[in-house]
């Protein structure tokens, strides 16, 4: 079949041929239809620190998608051929304190299929049946193949109390744009939505942020803390990574606020403890993937009842045999979704 | 001033000149612009058994309404003259164990101003600086007189998870249909609601509800268990308070779902405990008026938005000295919020 | 191996040679070092209406224990010979909605063992893999035997906030005799108890119940309150089923309290909804065995702390084939928890 | 009237001749019968930057106290001379977000007596009616001179699940000390603390910490790892402030583990957001002061039960007079609660 195979550890990667995956007892093997980049994929094809450290080569990449089942190993019971899937891609151990009590979001041991195994970026990818997740009827196929950084962003608003609170999103990559849409799908108001890129920005606002801040002409937290009575926002979503948004994030909330961390900070950052958490009486969460399968389930409904116009996100389409400019839209900050297609285009 | 009395313990009431009320130090006197008739209201009205036993003539009643406050006590210092307000109606105590743990919607020596107290049935009521809610500019006046029955609405809706999730809404009177609305302004889907009028049903179809059933005509517990693959919905809202509703409202729920009763039944019913709680592992919740303020800030950012269309639910407006005609109207069924304006219709 | 069967669908049973168990790739097979009789297996045993509907003879009963491994599937990797463990005997199918969010113990397609399969009341019990909970050293061997209904209490009383409050624990069969050693170890005073047996009253009283109080001479509702100032309590844990029981538990329940239901009512029963739940402003939960394994791990770490002194509870300790005895002795309401050795007295 | 005052912006103080404070209708004048040294007044003592920013002198600080009241203004209605008290003393506005739902402990506009206001190091107090908190006579006269820091701990403790998890309490003040005892009382276990002076190590052992780790000789990390089998403790309660403790603090906790911050950083500090909070599941809390009344109902109902001995923390007993002596006791380290008597010892 064809693959994006990373194949030795140094930048970029290539579209070729490799063999398709064997399933065991418990496996499925799904036709990719329609599979989608994220930042991380983009890690791997630029060969980072954290990839260097982590992945180890000859790699098929990719992690987001959906298909359509092709074979299921011989002890799968609620899987059939023909079933349009996409999958949850974290595999967790089933052994460790997490999996046994219900979080197994954060695994002690957890493995990324696409990261630590080989991923959707191919015409065929393997995928235990205990990760499975049959796509409603309802759904658009498109919408299937982003609900894993869709379910990011479910996991993230709905972390905690949302309805009828005030929301600041710091940082307008595709997580934070999801945020964005499903915050006001769930009842946030106002929702504030930081973002440097004129392009996001105006995403932002498609996506139905009251206000959408550029951090590099205003002040966020001035600009936030006089719409808010100079109260601070009850929610914030950090979805950037950014040491100084974090920081601005932390200055931005409520006494008694929450704020959910999502973004990533690429090294340590200096915080102010006494005033940005414990004189505010903050709760400060940390965010993992999404929860399995509540956040599913959730997501589901949020899509079926039509509340959630991804539309405006899934900006390209692309063969696969183009990842190569797929990879360059996105780091040109000129696109959000970028949807590639192994199987041919639609 | 004008204002409608009971004037002694039997059927009916009384338009008629009354004082208007001395204000204290800490109170505050407000010009009613428009007042709101209450299912309560009714059973005063029409002298039932709960108001025989509660109401000491002769009282103005009335506890829904908006207006501009007209003068307040020498120790007030939060409100002034000028300011367009509504007000919280349940007085607490202060002193008792739920008032002094946050939990004053449920204090012991509740007194409710327009039943135990002269309420805003009447051109001027008067309210402690304590109780008074301001109304947010963004939000349009007739709202304003309706935050009582729509807080109640947004306490039940928002007393557990709500978003992402199925729900059930047993019954559609006003408070019923606000919590269609504000259901689905919140992210839940599917939003089933149940009514015996077919009036009321019109409207929960138009406030957003995915499907509407008619008991009498449909199982609704068969019905609700068919849509949700045999499983149930996670969430209903018991608003009926009718006996046979509230049986069919446990056997709807999921197990481990949650049961948010607000109606009141007239008298002790018969449940299984076993099935509709226990072996369900249900969450069942009272309901009680309104979280103060908490409810208050979250309705406010809920109209605010605009998430909440509440148009259709206002069916009609006239003077106050028309109140015997806006009870008949209730009591036909073929009314939802009717507006009374004790100073002159808008 | 000799085991406890219940032969054809009447009262009473038989203790005779059945064979071993087989084992799947999954299962593990224990040799049971010690059985304890409940409540359920008294119902079996007697033939009440419940087990005439569920219970299909011939069956091996019995679902409390614990034992050492004796042998494995071939593809159990976490459990081995010799390991000395007992088990969640709630067999939950891993596909539901519950089993799919974190809450397996009420499993839409639940079955137990040693009510729907052959169970532990036998020399060897077979039991899944994922079942397994290994025992810690620090945990006495006797202490191991009663983890499942231990586990029922720890679950009912931390289903909420405990400690610093006050709680009433209404009937002292052994699961609400543990909740009343665990309520105290977790903080909660004072501690109020109900039972009409006085063998159980005195050991309410050595399990460290403030006050134990004998509902057939003193009101309880009316006791309680008293002691609370006219408050009520903070929580009740309602353990008895018994109708009036349950009456009297939601009245001793203060404003905004939680009530745990455990106690299976053996038939509907008649509630006032408007004053024991709705106005109250109470949460009330349906209890279900255990959380698998969030309560596990709990109960691991308040046994291994010291805080539980189960010892009283062990009324005694009997052969297995002298089971009769044993049932007749928690017949008389004059033992507690009896344990069985079916391969021998310690 | 003698009292310990601050007389102007420098280090030291004076025990000296003052007015009694004159109260207004809603106050009360209480006698101090014992004060008690809290750290910060160690810090207003030795003039430290935060002094320098914060106390306008002449001030008389303290705000640890109990006595008897005095005297009562006009308008008070729930106290009566006579009463045994203490008080929060937290003054909060009651008009922010905060105060209007039920988080006064976080008030914008906090003021705190004995540190904007005269406090309590003297032989009268004056305290609003609404700050007082009436001593139940089940509880030792001593203890109610700590309620204000006992409180602290409480409020951490149980500011999330507690009872059978793991806990590490990182520095042992006596916050941390009291910490340690509310943690055993609640069941939680095994509890690690770590304290860098000998006689708090001392302490901590007494209050029942399952082991004592002093972190100038055994790497903390590493030694509760290895004793929770690489898993981490589910709660970490940061008692110091110190900016190395902070950190381990962060590496002890397993995934998805509640972090509460009590002790104050002096300046902001690196954090290594992305493991410590993010990739953990963690969730921190900021604490401040203790939830008005919540916690004092909690904290009582802990006293009144006997399950804590807080004897042990009560190292000194000074008259007022000597307090030179009780700031040099804390500073050397070798005392943990100091209690000063303005109207004579016991």
């Amino acid at each position: 079949m064809q693959a994006i195979v990373k194949p030795e550890p140094k930048p970029g990667a290539r579209f070729q041929e490799v063999a398709v995956p064997e399933i065991g007892l418990h496996d499925v093997l799904v036709r990719v239809q329609v599979a989608s980049i994220c930042g991380t994929d983009l890690h791997i094809y630029q060969w980072d620190r954290w990839s260097a450290r982590r992945i180890r080569p000859p790699l098929v990449f990719g992690h987001e998608f959906c298909g359509v089942v092709e074979k299921v190993g011989a002890e799968v019971s609620t899987v059939r051929q023909g079933d349009f899937v996409s999958a949850e891609m974290h595999l967790s151990c089933g052994h460790c304190y997490q999996c046994r009590t219900g979080q197994r979001h954060i695994c002690q041991n957890v493995r990324i299929i696409g990261v630590d195994t080989d991923g959707c970026f191919a015409q065929f990818v393997r995928i235990p049946e205990a990760n499975i997740w049959k796509i409603d009827p309802g759904i658009p196929a498109d919408y299937a193949a982003v609900l894993d950084p869709l379910g990011n962003a479910v996991h993230t608003v709905l972390a905690g109390d949302i309805a009828g609170l005030s929301v600041a999103i710091t940082g307008c990559g595709p997580i934070g744009l999801f945020s964005v849409a499903v915050a006001k799908a769930c009842g946030a108001s106002p929702i504030f939505a930081t973002e440097i890129h004129p392009y996001r920005r105006r995403l932002a606002e498609k996506m139905g942020a009251t206000v959408v801040i550029d951090p590099s002409a205003t002040d966020p937290v001035a600009f936030v803390l006089g719409e808010t009575g100079g109260v601070g926002v009850d929610v914030v979503l950090e979805m950037s990574g950014h040491p100084e948004a974090i920081r601005q994030a932390f200055q931005m909330l409520r006494r008694g606020g929450r704020i959910s961390l999502l973004g990533i900070p690429a090294k340590p950052l200096e915080l102010d403890l006494a005033n940005d958490i414990i004189f505010r009486g903050a709760v400060v969460q940390g965010i993992n993937g999404r929860r399995v399968f509540e956040t599913w389930y959730k997501m589901q409904a949020l899509l079926k009842s039509g509340a959630l116009d991804l539309a405006p996100l899934i900006t390209d389409r692309i063969p696969m045999s183009d990842f190569e400019h797929g990879m360059e839209l996105l780091l040109s900050g000129n696109a959000s979704k970028v949807l590639m297609y192994p199987n041919g285009l639609p």
